[in-house]
């Protein structure tokens, strides 16, 4: 079974979904290990790790080689975060093609102008493309796949355009193809994207990233009826930030990692992570 | 000035040079603005952040872009772990070159085998080339530099050689032109290193990596006297990995993030450190 | 001296310099045995060999990294082709500055939206922005540099616009900083140029691209009196495609090598471009 | 049907398969469209297009993305080129997974020691593995493969070793679970592998690359019975380096590109290669 398939057989089974963002290997590793049912391959998580801003400036060359990471090393459904498609709809072409066979599950498409400016910062610049010129781009997302699964993400509510605009762009979307809408809000209460939810009579599921309003539970997700994934967007990076940050500021002070070294997992985890067992077996069996 | 001329009169100006792990622009970042003086390019890091072992899979050309990403985010001085210098001798020369266009301000070759194993696992082979070899690599290194600061590192100790030989190795490498000296244990004490640091002639300064002897302070370093960096070579990756373990355990136990947003770098702080203060006024400035 | 320093210097030395197309590290290495005084690190050339589209699909960091190949293959000095800037000023900023470090001397920026489309195709849509948003892309190029020659390159000739509005883009790139003007033509005759040429009054010298006026020569250039360059835009990969179809089909046809071994370099000669002579001596030097 | 069976069941319709050698999206598609069976993705070649010897100094990640990207470009059977395997057993294993992902359908192997030296060059260190060791090698290969096809590569021929080493290696490999056997000639004739084929009794097929017998034909390969491989190893990038030089030289000495023009392909064909007319109709299909 492809990718694709197995994430909408997981989708059928789990409701919501929950989808924890990643950024190398290593924590779509630990994602799949914490028991969740997908890694998203967060275009923002990864321009963080760079040290640069979440504005298109990473290429999908990159995210695309990340992507493969993740997938090899956690063998775990990965939705990969495709930003605007990386141009126009010949890029998306391009792009649905290679992250198809890069092994994710699903691609999901926004609807901001490239190059796009991250989409919770205030006071940044929000640009939507035309709704006619985002459905050619999930058409030929469409076109261009074979299993991978399309999820066409709305930023209408980032850029203030309010929920009726949300919902047509939306319906356009579901129309242009795309198998699940994924709509994005700052709003720092649930209130608006459980409107938009309530007033959703497409047949293309949801899917929702509650950044703003952290308090959305997997409960109200399923109290909606129809949110199939809820993504935690940016705590893998966010938790390794002030966990590196707390950890160099001691052993700064202290003058030694004695301190530090009981708060940090000891060298058995990360050889543990790193198959270093499988390793030995491996060497065990066939070096010579 | 070169990066390697820096990193010469960083380590005149303060003893020891505190240089610590980083595996992306991210951590490198962090790193300097933590206050050490020099950023561990680490090939364990590295391997450990696509879920791999450290034993040589990782290939030059990931590690290098790597290191070309923790200089360009961070400005910092990098210190780029070479392990075995990826093969032979001949290797050693692209890989020289390659990491001093690369921005990198030294680079440290280890007397293992290729593939390596890593250091410090238990019952890992440890193999190492003869000495004769090894200063050939070290000869080619030197002549390939033009201003990287060649360090040597010596892996007699891990290999269970003992400090005669590991000291008989040092004088061997310093011979053929190494800047440095590392030398690596496994020890549950400093005892060895110190031993070893006591017993060193040559002019050359040491460089150590207190994993396995976390008590180490700088304190110890200056009352050696000859040791001129320490490296803390593996603390940002184990930071991540048990906040990221923490922060996805308490998500999908609670249902929402709500819980795990107090712990972790508000998005604010991702902002600060993506450089997102920059990005405005760049836009500010030029977009039209 | 910096690659950027050294191609002013040539400028001044050779009129106009000679700058052949190139796609990876051989190429490039051909072009400076051939005698010619720069690279062209050429995009359309780039996306051949990839059997894609010039029309941004390829991303930067491809681009950069066989840009990076051909400064270390080569010695040479590189031109790089970095089309649109792979998107807005600040996409430019991130492009100047990543080209300067790979070692690059020059950068040319066009005044195409991106994603571009080729310019010589026929019937192709060649959509251009704003004279304004051109040169903030122009002054965020020349604030990021540091030596790097900044070529601004309009398209309005290809955009179908004419002369004069190509000479108003042109002084106003001047005056956004550019240091040289490249002026692209698909005319199938010199004149549209030459005339571009005699009226222009700027003090940047211009670049030509006589890819559809072939028999423009170095002699025609001299007599305009203010072109700089002249670029050989895509005769190296139309060159190795023409012969690879010829070696092709010959060896398919004959059934075996023997006759297209006649028209093709010996293996000596390859290893004479690899550098395997340098390689005994350096393994006869460093192998011990 | 996944690549490695589709390579199975062409080589028992065709016999024998005539493979290209080809070193990047372009040329693979060139070798597809003039009628071979399967591409050669070459190391040699890889290494002399980036202006390097054939000496494990290119690395894995970098031979990856080129297999990738001929996949891609030309939807043809790749057979992989992987060398040494970069490396020990383990370094095979997660080659042949890799490889397996990017597409190709088979992977050949060689018994020489990492770093190799290229075969034939003359006077050149050729150092193999022992037996076992390489049989390991094999078995790890065959137990991380999943339809890949295995090729396991004898140099023993090259290493001056003789037929009767050349033919117990071979058996010893095939026991390893080999699925064809390649044996590799310096010889200026074609007896030397001729006599191998003749006395070679397992069951595995053989590959052969005559480019130091280039006399031998698809009817000698016939004729031997066992011949289910002919690699034209280094052909496509021997045609490109001689057809460059050739137009660079003319494009110098004439001062203009008008004579070259005549002998190097035309825009149009490039045009063709790339795709451009499915990239218009894509757009007028797509962008709105």
């Amino acid at each position: 079974m492809q990718p694709g398939e197995r994430l909408l057989e997981a989708a059928s089974a789990t409701v919501p979904l929950r989808v924890m963002a990643a950024h190398n290997g290593l924590s779509a590793k630990l994602v799949v290990e914490a028991g969740f049912e997908a890694i998203w391959a967060s275009g923002f998580e990864l321009a963080a790790t760079r040290g640069l801003p979440d504005a298109s400036i990473v290429t999908m060359a990159e995210h695309l080689a990340v992507t493969r990471e993740m997938v090899s090393a956690s063998r775990g459904l990965v939705v990969a975060d495709l930003d605007t498609g990386f141009g126009n709809a010949i890029n998306v072409i391009h792009a649905v093609q290679a992250y198809e066979v890069a092994g994710a599950a699903a691609a999901v498409l926004e609807d901001k102008r490239f190059p796009k400016m991250t989409s919770l910062i205030s006071g940044g610049r929000q640009e939507l493309v035309r709704t006619e010129e985002f459905q050619g781009k999930v058409e030929a997302a469409c076109s261009a796949r074979n299993r991978l699964v399309i999820i066409a993400r709305t930023e209408a509510l980032i850029a203030g355009l309010g929920v009726q605009e949300a919902l047509a762009r939306a319906a356009a979307y579901e129309e242009a193809g795309a198998d699940f809408i994924l709509v994005h809000s700052k709003s720092r209460s649930a209130a608006e994207v459980q409107q938009f939810a309530r007033r959703w009579t497409g047949r293309a599921p949801l899917v929702l990233i509650p950044t703003s309003y952290p308090e959305f539970s997997v409960e109200d997700a399923r109290d909606l009826g129809n949110v199939a994934m809820i993504i935690y967007g940016n705590h893998a990076v966010r938790a390794a930030i002030s966990a590196m940050q707390r950890t160099f500021a001691e052993i700064r002070r202290d003058g030694c990692a004695l301190g530090a070294d009981t708060s940090i997992a000891p060298l058995e985890e990360v050889f543990r992570v790193q198959g270093m067992s499988e390793l030995k077996s491996q060497e065990a069996r066939f070096l010579r």
